[in-house]
């Protein structure tokens, strides 16, 4: 099947938006074996949408388009759709329906302009959304399939894995398929990953593998193109245990693994609770663990001490640790740690302390600098790490230490 | 000038990379007037490219791809160029010297697959790399303009900016060049907006007025083409004016703010300290606030309670409170705001708990349920939202809603 995604917006070429749909897309057809041609990005005008989605429909048996769904008048795809392809656009019940349902769930009125979202071109099939009021729409022309999403990524994306996904699984079966797996890394850098897994990387055609760096860590590519899921799997698999005996615990988890649900399902698993205090990441790293549905279980809260006066009145820091130490020490991380975790009776406690910047350094302790420490049922550990310049990037990648020195004492690998 | 944008890569139709060149591109062509109507995404594949190419050419008068420059036998973007447009490769000695250059000051051997990087279409003008081995290149068709620059994302900017942004300022003097000015929007929907600024949408051309849905927020950017930029920026703060005249308040800036950062502005100026005490958002609110150079000049800090004990224990609230009214309850958020701002001594105090989903929902209190509160000097403030479904939506609009909270309090609206 030869694909196409045509991305509608003026704001991807006034360049306000970064077309990530397209890419989030490329990868879900490509994990399909579905081959992409081309990504067309067009303006909300009329002609060029309209040029553009007939060539599209003309070299290719598959369209997917975003964007252009919305209830203002700039939002032009369908109408568009119904012009190129004569098929004019009718109320649709069923779309009207999940916009008056999404309204309704939300104890709104709808506004009259919204039921222009529930027009379609005719014989098209309403695609439910689940977060939004834009329903997309799939409609099949002369045995080519166009599939309508809206532009707003979190909703276009349910809406493929939900609705369509399971119409393209169906057409792709018997045929040879992409199938992948991510290694994730934390711990070590990508080049140093790239030399110790030189040998793998060389002697593989199928798989192949390919390290590629990401946010605040390394992921390793293993991709197979097989007709046979298991057979693929297995080869994946006898590879990624390669690779394994290289990295062994600097690889924390695999495909859509985070650190903060990996590290969550050891503290299920082994009934522990967990309290952070945290001074440089400013709630950061227990945003991140929240973002974890039923993190209630296990964890227990955060103190963002900002300043030194919550260090010592909230976290029972003392003075002469701030004093001999600074208030980004290990000793200061360390009673942080235990300050949490008595406060908010966790089994865990884990403190940070750093200079996010950009400014605070000074040439002892230089932007990036930040100092951890974790405290469990007899044991502290602590440690220091020089991070980067830039302050988002500082918050991250210390919101990953700390994460990763949980996991580590949960695997009994701290001291490793 | 019609200009067009060819991104030249598999790993795009892959979705190992999101277009953020095409991004950068299309900002700075808008920045400098000329109006980008396609940007294309194709393979390294010599028929499509070809078919890519001239197809762009024939509609525009720009072209500017990026990608395919590299040494290695998948960069094709050159070899297609001479046969697309009859111009033969030829070695290019400039281009050949900065190649050379470029491995004698890194110490480096020049391997042989380089100097294939050397072979430009007969015409063209070699573009320095500062940063990498590929030349770029200018080369001009019957009037044309095609500009070939390198697919890494920092040796493609710097190039643009150094080599092709010059060129293009050249053709463009005397012509119009569009400016833009976004504001942005909290408190009502889309629809709501384009509902009460529908006849300024409508009497409007130059500038040109539309709404678009932000993160959590709406947008409305106005964009007006001049060749007077002084006339330009007059006639986009007319146009403010008038829209600013409706939605009042609700606008609460510009172009690049952020709510965090208007609240920032404005906790500074009044000399104001600021506590949080936040449940459903983990530490979102911290983080937010956080995300901000020099914070802790006004950020206290931020109690996370993430359970019912944290939030008696260390913020005191009481327990008929949360047994009359639940953890989630204007009078909950009001005790946590009260208490965070006891303990953190600050100013202001706000204070949010809330359902962020999937679970913990009740036909009282569904998913998507939060409770707010301010505390300030003889001040006390507080309020229930219906939020989404989604989690992670829910707690970034949830930090909307308190960062609003402390700037309409600081600005005097919070009943309004």
């Amino acid at each position: 099947m030869r694909a196409e995604i045509v991305s509608i917006g003026t704001e991807l070429l006034l360049g306000d938006v970064t077309n990530s749909n397209a890419a989030f897309l490329a990868r879900e057809l490509a994990s399909l074996g579905i081959d992409l041609y081309f990504i067309t990005c067009v303006g909300d005008n009329p002609t060029r949408l309209e040029e553009t989605l007939q060539k599209a429909f003309a070299r290719s048996d598959l369209v997917i388009t975003t964007g252009g769904l919305g209830p203002t008048s700039d939002d032009i795809t369908r109408e568009v759709i119904a012009s190129a392809f004569g098929r004019p656009l009718k109320r649709d019940e069923k779309a009207e329906e999940m916009i008056r349902d999404f309204f309704a769930r939300r104890d709104r009125e709808m506004p009259e302009e919204n039921l222009k979202q529930a027009t379609l071109p005719e014989g098209a099939e309403p695609l439910f959304n689940e977060t939004g009021t834009a329903p997309g729409f799939f409609l099949e022309v002369d045995g080519g399939k166009i599939f309508s999403l809206p532009g707003v990524p979190p909703e276009m994306k349910m809406m493929f894995r939900k609705k369509v996904r399971p119409k393209l699984i169906e057409t792709q079966s018997g045929r040879e398929i992409i199938h992948s797996r991510v290694l994730r890394i934390f711990g070590i850098g990508e080049s140093e990953v790239e030399n110790r897994l030189r040998e793998v990387i060389a002697g593989q055609t199928n798989p192949t593998v390919a390290p590629l760096a990401g946010r605040g860590e390394v992921q390793v590519r293993i991709t197979c193109k097989e007709v046979n899921k298991d057979l693929a799997s297995e080869k994946i698999a006898q590879v990624a245990r390669e690779i394994s005996a290289i990295l062994g615990n600097y690889i924390y988890g695999e495909d859509e693994d985070t650190l903060e649900g990996v590290m969550a399902v050891l503290l299920s698993q082994g009934g522990w609770t967990l309290a952070i205090a945290e001074s440089c990441t400013g709630g950061l790293v227990g945003s991140r663990i929240t973002d974890i549905p039923g993190a209630s279980e296990f964890f227990r809260g955060s103190i963002v001490a900002y300043n030194d006066e919550i260090k010592r009145g909230v976290l029972g820091v003392r003075e002469e640790t701030l004093k001999e130490h600074g208030a980004v020490s290990e000793e200061t991380a360390l009673e942080m740690a235990r300050g949490t975790r008595k406060i908010c009776q966790s089994d865990i406690g884990v403190g940070l302390t750093g200079i996010a910047g950009p400014g605070g350094g000074t040439p002892q302790k230089p932007v990036g600098t930040v100092s951890f420490a974790l405290v469990a049922p007899e044991k502290e550990f602590s440690m220091t790490r020089l991070l980067g310049s830039r302050r988002k990037d500082n918050k991250w990648r210390a919101g990953h230490h700390a994460l990763d020195l949980v996991r580590r004492y949960l695997l009994n690998i701290l001291d490793d």
